[in-house]
């Protein structure tokens, strides 16, 4: 009667959804939208619209054109309620009821598996309103609108959703894949200045780590990037996109079940950067600092010649980022513990043999560590001549 | 600058996990756990155990059994904390606090990615316990130890999990695989008649559908899993659950992003019948009238042939199934909509060809279902001869 057997289970699940680049996604003229909510429907479908309350009050008359667009189309597509606006930014993912009152709205208006739940707003917004969607049902389409650079270019484009916890971001969440993403480049005109540049960190982290080519361009159009250059940022974003995507798509480790995560290149000073500073630095900004310290620590270690270095600090000088913050202190070392445990397993940190050129190491030193921030500190205080 | 470009993103993940069949798996001589929690691991494995207090109850000694199992191999594995126990059944599902108090373990343990939840229990409990380790950290490795012949042949060893809310069963959760499922055939030992008999319902179904041979099985030792011979149930575990998982590898559609659901055969009037018994029908036994009944209807439409009923019926007659229920009337046929709403899209419903050849159709007859529902009544009254 002790039969002890095993039976073995393997399978594989296929993700797939389109990146749009478009203008204007609510004027009537642009049917990318309905397009998108009408395929494949047999009857009208329905949709619930969330929006960042920073996007709306940057646009007054985004909700109007909302409405209006789905009037136009009205036969094949239906807003199902008042449009909801929730928080931009971390506030976003630091209140667990406004997870509640997406579900409620799904309970409350028969929103399906085949019915659309869309997210416009910064990469906070999509995070919070991303996971609501993914636990509807075990996962309602999910159409985000991501209106900041760094959303475009790198979390909405992405499998990742959730919130903070315990005052631990992303604590709480789940990977899934989005139904589709637009990225709509006029939310982009009415970003502040800290918020534009914000996200280039992303395209240089990646470029750093597998690119070459794109890290030279960034050069070449850096001065044209601060200068808020429209044509500009639009490929930026494009080919940020597409390095993320391929990256995601070719790591045969989508949902990271792994402990290797190169697309985190700077990240783990990052983190906890943004949560010493409560959050008053943007991603992007704490990106460009953990950034800097992990190119600096891969000079010091040997790895990374210094006139790389100096390209790369360089380069974020000029496009405006700030290096020195006064957070950069030995209280940030808790981050790599952090990041381990975020990811469990092994220490797995990227850091740069060369530019487009990322590699992995499992210990940091953390004296080198330290010394790499006094490096970036003083650097940022222009007391280091180049 | 108005360029619409578009990126496309395709991949796929891969999912893998053991289903192991055991006895006593807290006997420090059965090593399948500790394998389990300790392979590849570089540091000591941490685990939280959740418990289901049914279970407990029937076994006092498992507690203990546990703490010294994890004592025993103290120097790879370490138990975190006391060992969380919740309530059993649907109770498990109904209370969100439940997440919440796992999830603060998470936090409190310092439990990351590559450390363990493990669940032992009925159904309901691994479907909470499972979404709470899917959203800690986008997902801790998750081991179920179910402990009924439903979780250990169908529920268990599946890739869903969630709570209920708003009243609707699993309105929220996430798909999600296990590390790994450990079926050990002592807890079916203490079931009492009724849940040992309802969990041989999905054989039943699984068998109607798409294996003629096991359902003869089935009819050979009705009596043997009547009279609760454990060999046979064993067998027809291990046989039921290897026809779930062939499903889920086979179907293309894992995480069920279509409105194809073959496995949930009798289940849109089951689902309601729970509800409308307020849950004092278990799942098992509420899915024996649904066969019934979508049974009946496949050959009221003239799909299946009446020797076939008859056999259908009379096997779950044999096992002891009531096929009568009070609440079996006009009220579940809003099950239909409610099992479309849950699936999204297209009203898709399992029938029967023949037993072993299941077939889906888009629409159901409702005045031949309340024939059918009338025709179960009279035979669970033994009004019609065979």
């Amino acid at each position: 009667m002790k039969k002890e057997r095993t039976l073995e289970q393997k399978f594989q699940v296929s993700f797939q959804f389109k990146v749009l680049f478009t203008h204007q996604i609510f004027d009537v003229d642009n049917t990318i939208l309905h397009k998108l909510l009408s395929e494949n429907a047999m009857n009208t479908s329905k949709a619930l619209v969330v929006v960042d309350s920073g996007v709306k009050d940057a646009h007054p008359t985004l909700l109007p054109a909302i409405e209006n667009y789905f009037d136009n189309f009205g036969k094949s597509i239906a807003l199902q309620g008042d449009i909801l606006e929730i928080p931009g930014g971390e506030a976003a993912k630091n209140d667990e009821a406004l997870i509640k009152s997406i579900l409620d709205k799904v309970n409350r208006f028969g929103i399906d598996r085949h019915s659309y739940i869309i997210a416009i707003g910064g990469g906070a917004v999509l995070d919070a309103v991303g996971f609501a969607a993914a636990i509807a049902h075990r996962g309602v389409r999910h159409i985000r609108i991501p209106t900041t650079v760094l959303s475009q270019n790198d979390s909405g484009i992405g499998v990742k959703n959730g919130i903070n916890s315990y005052g631990k971001k992303n604590f709480t969440g789940c990977f899934a894949s989005p139904y589709a993403v637009i990225n709509d480049a006029t939310f982009l005109t009415t970003l502040d200045d800290r918020d534009w540049r914000s996200g280039i960190a992303e395209a240089i982290k990646v470029a750093l780590i597998m690119d070459l080519d794109f890290f030279e361009w960034i050069e070449t159009e850096a001065d044209a990037l601060a200068n808020r250059n429209m044509e500009v940022m639009d490929e930026l974003i494009y080919r940020c996109a597409d390095l993320h995507m391929q990256h995601i798509r070719t790591s045969g480790d989508a949902f990271e079940q792994g402990s290797s995560r190169p697309l985190d290149f700077g990240h783990w000073a990052a983190h906890k950067l943004e949560q010493l500073s409560h959050f008053s630095l943007r991603h992007g900004e704490a990106v460009a600092i953990g950034i800097a310290l992990d190119s600096t620590y891969s000079q010091l270690k040997g790895y990374l010649n210094q006139p790389s270095l100096y390209r790369i600090l360089n380069l974020m000088t000029t496009l405006g980022f700030e290096l020195h913050h006064p957070e950069l202190n030995d209280q940030v070392i808790q981050g790599l513990e952090e990041f381990r445990e975020h990811l469990g397993g092994q220490l797995t940190i990227m850091l740069l043999n060369a530019i487009g050129k990322g590699f992995e190491v499992h210990e940091m030193d953390e004296e080198l560590v330290l010394e790499a921030m006094n490096y970036v500190q003083q650097y940022s205080a222009q007391k280091i001549e180049m």
